[in-house]
């Protein structure tokens, strides 16, 4: 970045963290007000036509406030709210999309904008990926889960009635923007379960940071920006650098799912929306720990290490109890998870604090792990 | 291509047209009897799961001659048959490719095979570019303009309600077999349109092409294997060098719509199905021909010599008359057409024989050629 094309310098307080894909690369900017900084918009694509995709809970907050510095640099700055949640990532609400941009006659050098958490960027972007064969998009993500998560990899995807995120891309934005102020008004329970896939980070590649995190969870629940802008910029530094050696999924990228075999049982098995995401993901990474130090691969000490930090992050670290998930159900579950290879259940493991492993593991010890962690009942 | 995993050295008589994309590369394949040839298929993923995508005219005459070498490498080989013709290119019928592959269970690893002309290669390829974010699909095309047209440079799509091609991606096939045997089926007048887009590479690029097409007309209607094979092959072969130097569409790949500036305004002008897309290319290209020579870009004598050959190759050389099609809206159509900017007509001229450009044309000249080639009435 040079400050060439803006009128001051660059700030000391916005973090950058380049994402290296060649004539795919692109930054990510993660501090305050970066809406407002023209920094923020320099080198970007200025076209004639953009559009603001965002959801009916997200637009009326912080539309407008994208929408004034688009102004500057966009002839025409187009808005869609979408419906708001998981069950709306659909085919139909898609073509809203393309019936926008068709609609107003945009060609194909429109520049999409993705205001709002990861279901408006993934339908954002796979909405970029296909429009006219491909438009450029910018990723203004609004919850802690989409900065952590959806700022690095690519992944785009609507759900199928018969599976989640069935239909989708690799496709790479221009730019992420990570405004900490659009987490203000994030509820509480949604902040918690994006803190989950941070904590993910130290125990599969960084102890420091773990060690940080724990150090500074406090400052982090009360929302403090210098400290969300260290865990956002840390957590994007590791999932680039994991995505950058295995960008279409073929190995190493499945350590990112640490916590996450036991988290979609619990998901699924609840019924989505039972529990967040993230929550799932919390409670699945102290079992996930649970059966490592079974296995002999980490010290024991991890478990108690790991459900503390959670239950300080307002994360459940009991799983549920048995009469509501019995174990066959548990097995089952993980057996459809795409890990499952051959019948045999695979797991992301911790081998030693700070790095992880793709495991399977015996039944027997599975169920131990979770009837050792489910609450009572 | 090694014949290691054949049992039988390769077939002189196929020929091979490779497309340099880096790890995205594969070859066409051109000849008779490729569907029961070992070679066809060496290389190829052999996962556990495959679908054909074909349709309705299609699947019945050849659905059985792919399947059955195809059951030598997939565990289970899926088909299904969309309905036949441009106005089903759309996302409703693109959702029938997913019901049937997630209805069956498919993985990320199932290999789709198109099995027909350009709709259904559209289709499929785009298809696959989505189906858990990407699939490998092999292109059987069943028809000329799609051997020659659809087997280079990597575009995907669906139609839009408001707008042809609107919604796709570039993705490149795994592989391309243009079996010429799947020609014998195709009516006459679908074989001569596809013929125009082959003719279309003698003026822009190759005159000793145009030569070679002269002088076996005669065979190629025919359909003698021989001919056809050349003829696809050299038309490949150009394609993809145009392409390769313009992979995503910036500039040179322009010249691919030599004829089809006038063309899209015929097939708009009368409704869509009135004339083939490769009728009105054809008689497209004598009028951009009668243009460049205007424009004292190549010698007149250009005009009737592709008069004959389009004749000979059963494709109209006369526009509509001005009563079904007034000159107005030939202007007004060709304004929309998107190689027009800031209002004026950018054609595709001919440039000395062989070599095609980009030049806008005044518009009182432009109204002079429609007017010195429509039929009368």
């Amino acid at each position: 970045m040079t400050a060439a094309a803006s009128s001051a310098p660059p700030r000391a307080d916005i973090l950058l963290v380049p994402i290296a894909l060649g004539d795919r690369s692109y930054d990510i900017h993660i501090g305050s007000g970066l809406l407002a900084d023209p920094a923020s918009w320099a080198g970007l694509p200025a076209s004639a036509d953009a559009l603001i995709v965002s959801n009916t809970t997200v637009a009326p907050l912080y539309a407008e406030a994208l929408a004034a510095p688009m102004r500057q640099r966009h002839r025409r700055v187009l808005q869609l709210a979408l419906p708001d949640g998981e069950e709306h990532k659909t085919a139909a609400v898609l073509e809203q999309v393309y019936d926008t941009l068709l609609g107003a006659g945009c060609d194909r050098k429109t520049v999409l904008y993705a205001l709002g958490g990861g279901v408006v960027g993934d339908m954002t972007g796979f909405a970029a990926a296909c429009y006219m064969r491909g438009v450029p998009f910018v990723q203004v993500p609004t919850t802690l889960l989409a900065q952590v998560d959806s700022s690095v990899g690519g992944k785009t995807a609507i759900n199928h009635p018969l599976g989640k995120n069935m239909i989708g891309a690799f496709y790479q934005p221009a730019r992420v923007l990570c405004d900490l102020d659009l987490l203000a008004t994030l509820p509480a329970r949604e902040f918690s379960a994006g803190l989950a896939e941070v904590i993910k980070y130290g125990p599969i590649a960084d102890v420091e940071f773990l060690a940080w995190i724990e150090a500074n969870l406090d400052a982090l629940m009360a929302r403090d920006r210098a400290a969300l802008a260290h865990a956002v910029k840390r957590s994007c530094e590791i999932k680039a650098w994991v995505v950058g050696q295995d960008e279409r999924e073929g190995g190493l990228r499945a350590i990112l799912n640490f916590g996450h075999t036991f988290g979609h049982a619990i998901e699924t098995g609840l019924g989505y929306g039972a529990w967040l995401h993230g929550e799932a993901v919390g409670c699945g990474m102290v079992l996930a720990a649970e059966l490592s130090a079974r296995l002999g691969l980490v010290d024991a000490a991890l478990v108690p290490r790991l459900q503390a930090l959670c239950r300080r992050a307002g994360l459940p670290v009991t799983a549920p109890p048995l009469s509501a998930l019995p174990i066959e159900r548990w097995m089952a579950l993980m057996r459809v998870d795409k890990k499952a290879e051959g019948g045999e259940i695979r797991f992301v493991v911790i081998d030693g604090l700070g790095r992880a492993a793709m495991r399977p593991a015996p039944d027997t010890l599975v169920a131990d792990v979770i009837r050792a962690h489910a609450a009572p009942g």
